[in-house]
């Protein structure tokens, strides 16, 4: 049996499925011992049922999704967001989760959700600035956040932090209690890539890793990933360059698959996961 | 009347509707004086007929599209692609094109068009080499390459050139006869964009200038391009660091948008790309 203690779950995978009771039951009976749960399911079931299953399962969390969406189009938008963000770093907490996963937010919305300003910019101070009001109570707290950079496609509507890069130099701005996620799917395009993620390293800040892969043609932005193995990303070398850099924690894989993987049964994913983990990562 | 003397057509804006010569008349009666002609258009009546019309017409052109795709499996597959770019380079000489267009291409293929390695990295190279071998053929024709980094979201099937970082750096070290094509719509989401267009300005590289819009949501990866205006792209402010940077040329319109405006009448079309020349970018 090939070892997959370093194997992660994140629950978005089989998030069509599964409620998350049976994504707990699932973990235990195929031998995955780490998972990543979303908020929302959390709240479907209340967060100290969510904590007592986690519990008496034995689950470790690899990381908890997730905070973030900071820039909004008015100061009580912005209080709103942050207000939720310190609700969800105490679900972290309760939860027992390594760290809280934020998603930096895209272009401010307006309250029917559509996009409301042009300044990038602009949001990205947003982003910056509400980061650093969540540390004060996440850095007390002792909830590491962990800021994830999504792919570029997504800087309009979801995350206007787009590079590691970027979000390295967030974290050097904003000190302790931050640092960075490396998702290949997000960033394995980026020249600047093993450069970063060993500058990350150096700072002790990669919190996680996530994997899936990148499928040609991609026929949804959003839920259309592949994968491991599937797509065209060299996983192997981007994971060589993440434990060259010191990480040591899980490979965490999330696979948002409308069409493909959210269609197949749930424990057949979980296999398929596995055999993955050991031959194509 | 305002004045859209540097208002250029990039004939993939209209390619659904017409043909080059309905394009060339098309321009003529519509009063815009540039345009950007795409080679499979030139050769569907010759390159001799093509001359001629844009000559008869007195249109100028601002770019020919494209060469570039540099990457393959095999020295025979690099060859070929060589072969066709000193190709394209004679086409937009005898067109009286101020530059030929380069897309880098991404991952090598096989003789199917399927992805035959993940190995970005050394596709990377190709591109590189590639350039270098074309250089030799386009500088001392006096042909200079404009280089277009596309959006990231194309590193795995059309361009592993996707900032204007990577661009530059290239050019740097490739020398002379060889600069850059900034299209907001690849670059707009880079923080690092407004740097990079001022270090183009500095080595006088910047040879075009492209512009439409990014929808959200996008439909479709490849052809759901938007008229300025209608997405989210603060196209004055980049506009303005590329003219703060001493670009004077034109600003060319180019639309892939198989939903939208390849269904409409093309005349309608290009009403609407001036008054959005002038009202929105």
């Amino acid at each position: 049996m090939p070892d997959t203690s370093l194997l992660s779950l994140n629950t978005a995978t089989v998030r069509r499925q599964w409620t998350l009771p049976q994504i707990v039951d699932g973990c235990v009976r195929h031998g995955i011992g780490t998972f990543s749960p979303w908020r929302d399911q959390v709240a479907e079931i209340g967060l100290k049922e969510s904590t007592r299953r986690v519990r008496d399962a034995g689950l470790a969390l690899s990381g908890y999704c997730r905070g973030g969406m900071f820039p909004a189009v008015d100061g009580s938008g912005r209080r709103a967001a942050l207000d939720d963000n310190r609700r969800a770093v105490d679900e972290a907490l309760a939860l027992g989760a390594p760290c809280l996963i934020l998603v930096a937010g895209g272009l401010p919305k307006d309250s029917d959700g559509k996009i409301a300003s042009k300044d990038l910019i602009g949001a990205r101070a947003m982003v910056r600035d509400g980061i650093g009001e969540l540390l004060q109570y996440a850095r007390p707290a002792g909830m590491p956040l962990a800021l994830e950079p999504l792919h570029p496609m997504y800087a309009a509507d979801r995350a206007c932090v787009n590079t590691l890069r970027h979000a390295n130099d967030l974290c050097d701005r904003l000190g302790e209690g931050i640092g960075v996620l490396v998702d290949v799917y997000h960033l394995w395009w980026d020249p600047t890539l093993e450069h970063e993620i060993a500058r990350a390293g150096r700072a002790g800040r990669i919190l996680g890793f996530h994997v899936c892969d990148w499928l040609v043609p991609t026929r949804d932005m959003l839920l259309d990933r592949g994968m491991m193995g599937d797509g065209i990303i060299d996983i192997p070398k981007i994971r060589g360059w993440v434990e060259a850099a010191g990480y040591r924690g899980t490979l965490e894989v999330e696979i948002f698959s409308a069409e493909t993987w959210w269609k197949r049964d749930a424990g057949e994913v979980l296999d398929i996961c596995k055999q993955r983990y050991v031959g194509a990562c």
